[in-house]
C-alpha cells in the first residue's frame, strides 16, 4: 500500500469520491453501534451466571470467622475475601481493605479523604494553594475526571513502550512539593495496553518525593485480563518494591472484580502499607458500618481461590480474543502502509489505542458518530479532554457482538481515511 | 414503691448490701451479653432468606427498562427500585437517587460533597471559617461522628415529646449563617422513639434559614418500623411541606432497607428536590460508574411493592414486640416509683431511652460491663460523647434472644439501683 502523503492530489480526490460513496451507503443503513466504553459483553457476563446460585435461602451465610454476613459489621471485609483478592493482586491478605462494588469509588474516596483530612496526618489538600497530579497520557478519562473535579492541576506525562516517561516523573516528583500523586494503570494500560517494564516499576519505587504525602495511585484494573494463554505480561509488585526501597507508604494499589465477575456487582479493594490502611480505616469507620459482605461471600464461594479466577479469565479471553484480533486485522489490512494512523497490539486489557494524523481525531470520531458508530470522545484520553495533538482515539472492542464490531471498525477505518485525505489535501 | 430519695441512710445501706450480693452472684456467672447496637437479630434476618432465591442463574437480570443489571451503568438506580423506595418514603420516584448498601455512607458523602464542593454552587464548607450543625439530643452517635470528623461545630438541641425544641432551632437557623444543617431522625427517633408532631414538621418547613445552603438532614431510618399494628405513628412528609412553604431545596431525606431486608446488604436512597438531586448526581457521576443494580433488582423482585414491605415489617414486629415489652415491663416493675430513672415507651424504632439520675449514666454502664453486659457507651447519644447531665443510656433490645435480653435487663436494673443508692447516699 502506498502512503497517502505520497499520492497526488488527483489520486486522493478520486479516492475520496469513492470512499464518500461507500460512507454514504453505510450511513444510509442507520447503524447504531457502540465502541465507546470498556464494558464486557453479555456473553462474558453469562460466564459468571452460576455465581447467582452459590448463595440461596438454604445456604449458611456465616463467613469463616463465624460472623453473620447478613448483618452489620466487619468494616474492612471478611477474611476469606481479603485472601482471595490478596492472591489476585499479589499482596498479603492483611494489607487489604475490601470495599463495595466500584474501585473507581474507592479512588474517588481516597482523594476526597486526602482533600478533607490529609494523607496520614499531613495537611489536608484543600488547605493547600496548589495540588498537582501527574497523568500519563493517553490515560483513563475517569481518573482525570476525579482529579479535575477536585481542582487538582494535571500535568501530562507521555507514555513510552515501557510505561510513563520516568525522567519526567522523577523530575516532577522529586522536586515539586505540590505534586501529590500520579495515576497509573500499570498492566495492559488504558488505552494503550502497555505493561510497565521492570525498570519502570523499580524507578517508581525509588522515587524520592519532595512531598511526604505523595502517593502513587496504582490502578491494577487489568491484572489478570490476558488475551492470550501463551503471551502474558508480568509486572513487578509495586508494594513490595516500595518496601524494598524504604518507601512502604508511597503507594495505594486499587483493584476489583468488575471485569472478572459482574461490572455492576463486583467487589473492590485497596492494598497499601499498614499505616496507610490505618489512616483509611479511620475514615471508613465514620463513613459506613460496613460494605456488602454477602457479595463478598458470593465471590469467595464462587471463585474459591486464585486458580478459580485464572480459569475463569481464560473463558473471558476466548470471547475477547477474536474481537481484538478482528479489529487489529482490519486495521492492518486496511491502513497498513498508508501512514495515516498507528496502533499498538495489546496482550490484554480492554482497549486498542489508535493514533490518527495530528489534528484528525475529533473529526474522525464525529464522522463515525454521524454514521451511527459511537467511539470514546476524542480527547477523552487526556486531562481536561484536551489531546494536544488531537490524535488519540480509544477503541473498545469488548461490548459489541463480533459482526457488529467488524461493521463498526470498517466504518471507523473509512472515517480515518476520509478525514486523513482532507488533512493531506490541505497541504497539497 | 417508695422513692429512694425518701428512704433513710440506714434503709439504703441495708438495701445496698442486699443488691450487692445479688450483683456479685450475677457477675460470677460470667455473662456475655450485648444490648449496645441497633442490630436486627438472626431470627429477623431469617425473615428475608427467600430474597436469596429471587435472582439465580436462570433469571432474567434485565430491569424493566431493558438494561442488563449485571453490567456498568445507570448511575442513579433502576426505575423499579426508585418506585419501590419512593413508595416507602412517600416521594415520587423521580425525586430519588438509589445508592449502595448504606444510608450512613450517603449521609457522609453528602456532607463530604458540601465540604469540598459546596451545596448547589455555594461556597464549599471547607473554605468557611465556621460551620455549625444543630444536633437534637439525645440522638444518633454515628450522625454526630460524621459532623465531628469534618470539624463541624455541634450544638445541642434538647428533644421534647414533640421533636426538637423548635424555638431554639428557629433561633439558630434563622439568625446564624454558619448553621448549615440539622440532624433529624423524625420518626421513632434514635434513641427515644419520639415521632415529630405535625406542628414540629411544619415549623421545620417554615424555617427561614440565614444560610442559603442550610439543609435539614432528615434520616427517615425507622419509617415503617412499627412495633404495633394498631398504634402506629404517622408524620408529615417533609419534602412536600418544604415545597408548600416555598423551600423545596431545604431538605435531604435519607432512607434504606437496612432494617427491612439485610443490614449489610440493603439498598439506600436519598430523596430531595430536582435541583439538589442534580447537584448530587454531578458528584456521583465522577465518583462511580454505578451502584449494585443486581441488589436493587433482588429487592424489587422480592418485595414487589410497598404492600410487600409492610407485610414484611409486620413479621419483624412480631419478633421485636415481645423484646420491647419485656424490657419495659421489667423497668416498670423494678423501677416504677423509685424516682431513680425515667424512660419512654416507643411505638417503633430500635431503642428504649433511659434517663438515670444526673451523674449516674457512666457509672451504670461501667458497672453493667463489669458484670458482662455491654450497653451503648454513656454519652454516645450526645455530640462529642458528652452528655452534660451524664444521664442518658440507650437500650437496644433487638439483637439478643429474649431470655438473654431479660437477663441483661435485670442486671442493668440492678446497676441502676446500686449506682443511684451511692448517689443519694452522697447527700445523706
Amino acid at each position: 500500500m502506498r502512503a497517502y502523503k505520497d499520492r497526488s492530489r488527483e489520486e486522493l480526490l478520486s479516492l475520496k469520491e469513492e470512499l464518500e460513496a461507500e460512507y454514504q451507503k453505510i450511513k444510509d443503513m442507520g447503524l447504531k453501534l457502540d465502541m465507546s466504553r470498556g464494558k464486557p459483553s453479555a456473553e462474558q457476563l453469562d460466564l459468571s451466571m452460576e455465581m447467582m446460585d452459590v448463595l440461596n435461602s438454604k445456604t449458611d451465610l456465616k463467613c469463616a470467622a463465624g460472623v453473620d454476613c447478613r448483618n452489620y459489621g466487619v468494616i474492612d471485609g471478611i477474611q476469606e475475601a481479603k485472601e482471595l483478592l490478596g492472591a489476585l493482586i499479589e499482596v498479603p491478605a492483611d494489607k487489604i481493605i475490601i470495599y463495595g462494588n466500584s474501585s473507581l469509588n474507592v479512588m474517588f474516596d481516597t482523594i476526597s479523604h486526602a482533600m478533607t483530612h490529609g494523607v496520614m496526618g499531613h495537611t489536608p489538600w484543600c488547605k493547600l494553594d496548589k495540588v498537582k497530579f501527574l497523568c500519563p497520557v493517553p490515560g483513563y478519562d475517569r481518573h482525570f475526571a476525579i482529579t479535575e473535579y477536585f481542582g487538582i492541576e494535571m500535568i501530562n506525562i507521555p507514555m513510552t513502550p515501557e510505561g510513563p516517561d520516568m525522567d519526567l516523573v522523577e523530575e516532577y516528583v522529586n522536586n515539586d512539593e505540590s505534586v501529590k500523586g500520579i495515576w497509573c494503570v500499570p498492566k495492559y494500560s488504558n488505552p494503550q495496553g502497555i505493561s510497565y517494564s521492570d525498570e519502570t516499576v523499580r524507578r517508581f519505587a525509588a522515587l524520592k518525593p519532595a512531598a511526604e504525602d505523595f502517593r502513587i495511585f496504582w490502578d491494577n484494573a487489568y491484572n489478570v485480563h490476558h488475551l492470550y494463554n501463551d503471551r502474558q505480561d508480568v509486572i513487578l509488585e509495586i508494594l513490595h518494591e516500595c518496601e524494598k526501597e524504604g518507601h512502604p507508604d508511597m503507594v495505594y494499589k486499587f483493584s476489583s472484580t468488575s471485569k472478572i465477575s459482574f461490572p455492576g456487582s463486583g467487589v473492590a479493594a485497596i492494598s497499601a502499607s499498614y499505616d496507610n490502611l490505618k489512616d483509611l480505616k479511620k475514615h471508613m469507620t465514620i463513613q459506613t458500618i460496613g460494605h456488602d459482605k454477602l457479595n463478598q461471600l458470593r465471590h469467595v464461594r464462587y471463585f474459591k481461590d486464585l486458580n478459580g479466577i485464572m480459569e475463569h479469565m481464560k473463558k473471558h479471553a476466548v470471547i475477547l480474543r477474536p474481537k481484538f484480533d478482528a479489529v487489529l486485522e482490519l486495521l492492518e489490512r486496511e491502513l497498513g502502509g498508508l501512514e495515516i494512523g498507528s496502533w499498538l497490539r495489546p496482550r490484554g486489557g480492554y482497549f486498542i489505542s489508535f493514533d490518527a494524523m495530528e489534528g484528525c481525531a475529533k473529526a474522525i470520531v464525529a464522522k463515525a458518530k454521524e454514521a451511527g458508530v459511537v467511539m470514546t470522545g476524542a480527547g477523552a484520553t487526556y486531562p481536561y479532554g484536551k489531546d494536544p495533538h488531537d490524535s488519540n482515539i480509544r477503541i473498545a472492542p469488548s461490548f459489541p457482538p463480533l459482526d457488529e464490531l467488524v461493521q463498526a471498525t470498517e466504518l471507523f477505518i473509512l472515517c480515518v481515511k476520509l478525514v486523513s485525505i482532507d488533512k493531506i489535501l490541505e497541504t497539497k
